[in-house]
């Protein structure tokens, strides 16, 4: 499907099955509001199916993009390059955090070399869709084409519509590349409004020296692309990566087939800016999953107007905060459609005046 | 056992299996720390087990204390004093939160008549143990005496004692009690030194007038009572509640048979307070599940020295908060367990000077 297709697709939330989800909630047997944001979630969660109850979700996949990144040439990361590829095969055999995330939440992974600067094996559970060999070097020049910033969004729609095919209720995007908090900076920072400095942070662990680094480098790729914030398909091409292309990708084709999505932290949420800002429909089908420790984070969430679910000073990426949070919205859809209304159970109502 | 027999038992955690844990964390294939307050946990959980990696808590329970207060005939609560036995039916009957984030957690209800003002019936899935059909009005004199205090430290432990010896890795302890946050908030104020009206709030949802009224009440109970708030039993006796004592009893008998211990929102935290004053070595056991929505259970769960997993407006108790982040206890040592290493997984560690 062409990009323009997938965001007419998106629709808005159904008003009267989130009408009929907060009516509700007031009737379960429990003070008035009193399960705070799991009664805002499983309000969406209704928007979104179009039905209340909504459905639990049972049915979960998280989609994990790698990608390099030629700003490592900077020297922005911690660690060197070879690790993306190293925790592919990591994510491919089990070991890496996401996968015992996903394996207690129920979740299938799915790994994608969306250009991985080395050549991966096809193998179970790992789809090549690599659109080159890592980015160019954002400092020089874009990071990608215009037709490889396209292509990186095409091979995450396609990927996420094999996964809605296959039957899906809810979709969490991770990532792995190593340098990414880098272009993902250098993407908060254009389509927020914040300097760099604002949205930059210590990434995988690099030193202070690292992060002035770090910061002086994303003001050089901003000054060299002059990206327009208002066009995110630029951002993405001339600051971006192939896996924040990816995870956009993926989260347009979620919400165009109204499954809801779980952002993971500050990476991923990067494509979350870059997805709303070519549809901004599709924030209606997102929640946050975590709060991570990277600074841009906050100001992200905060730009997209998500509340992260949790705050664990987590900082891992894979989509592992994502995948955590998802017991949460699976818990909000449970008690609207499981809890006994007043009327069911015979419990006495508030009543207007304390009682003596 | 006697309560002096219970509190002798209650061991340190084993340093030796914390520092096995954190030196494991730090070889899991992640950045160093990334995986933040999880890491936390895991490393108290293997202090607590005396081995690392440890057990996944795989046999959950939640006990639900329920119990009424003479002192809602001071016009201290928004519902009808009827509602703690209707509670109590709706629980039996699976209805209630608690029920559908037990079910979902995978743990199992176990539901405690410590001191209801109604003949319940026993049958499946509720223990009677009640001192006595409501606690007298602590305005008047104290709540309890020092025998019926006892008597539900007793009952608590005594029910946590059969729980653990069916089998049990992780315990909720919850509460339902028309009136409760009344009581909650005296033993909170009493026990961290703070003002009855810096730890009072809204309960399940009275009005402005009914908060002063409610503070006065407080005020006026401490006043008559003068409990010393170095003598928790003192502090139990005259101004709390018959299900407090039973969650302070199950968490002192939880604490001594080194099973973790998730601790709920604000009334549970004032159980909490209490097991603490009389054990202070219990609080290692201790995870608090989540903060809740009334202003006492932040300062309370401060004096404990304990941080909430969880904070999502929530304000309901029965449990419901412990039991939603019982999760993510399980997810950190599933973590610990079945992460790779960096060397099990062949992925490059971190360089000492960003890659170029």
């Amino acid at each position: 499907m062409q990009l323009e297709q997938l965001i007419a697709k998106i629709g808005l939330l159904d008003e009267a099955a989130m009408a009929a989800a907060a009516a509700r909630q007031d009737n379960l047997t429990k003070p008035l509001g009193s399960l705070g944001r799991l009664e805002e979630v499983s309000i969406r969660l209704a928007g979104i199916a179009g039905t209340c109850p909504p459905p639990v979700p049972a049915r979960k996949a998280v989609i994990v993009f790698a990608g390099d990144h030629g700003v490592v040439a900077q020297g922005v990361s911690a660690y060197p390059k070879d690790v993306t590829p190293e925790m592919v095969y990591n994510f491919l055999h089990g070991g890496a955090a996401i996968n015992v995330l996903s394996r207690q939440a129920g979740a299938r992974v799915v790994v994608v070399d969306a250009g991985v600067d080395a050549d991966l094996a096809p193998g179970e559970g790992l789809i090549i869709a690599k659109v080159a060999p890592g980015t160019a070097d954002m400092t020089a020049g874009p990071a990608m084409s215009r037709e490889q910033a396209l292509a990186s969004l095409a091979a995450g729609a396609r990927v996420a519509g094999d996964e809605i095919a296959r039957g899906l209720d809810l979709l969490a995007c991770g990532e792995m590349g190593i340098g990414n908090s880098t272009p993902a900076a250098a993407i908060t920072a254009v389509l927020t409004g914040c300097s760099p400095r604002e949205v930059t942070g210590h990434g995988t662990g690099i030193d202070e020296a690292g992060l002035e680094r770090k910061v002086a480098v994303i003001e050089r790729a901003i000054a060299a692309n002059r990206p327009d914030p208002a066009q995110g398909l630029e951002v993405l091409a001339k600051v971006g990566g192939f896996e924040i292309g990816g995870i956009a990708g993926a989260m347009l084709a979620a919400a165009a087939a109204r499954v809801p999505i779980m952002v993971d932290g500050f990476i991923a949420t990067a494509g979350a800016l870059v997805a709303v800002s070519l549809a901004p429909a599709a924030r209606e089908y997102m929640f946050a999953g975590h709060c991570s420790q990277e600074p841009g984070h906050k100001v992200a969430l905060k730009h997209l107007g998500l509340v992260p679910l949790l705050d664990l000073n987590m900082r891992l990426g894979e989509g592992t905060g994502a995948t955590l949070a998802m017991y949460l919205v699976e818990a909000s859809a449970r008690i609207l459609r499981e809890m006994a209304t007043f009327a069911e159970a015979g419990v006495s109502e508030k009543t207007e005046e304390p009682q003596a």
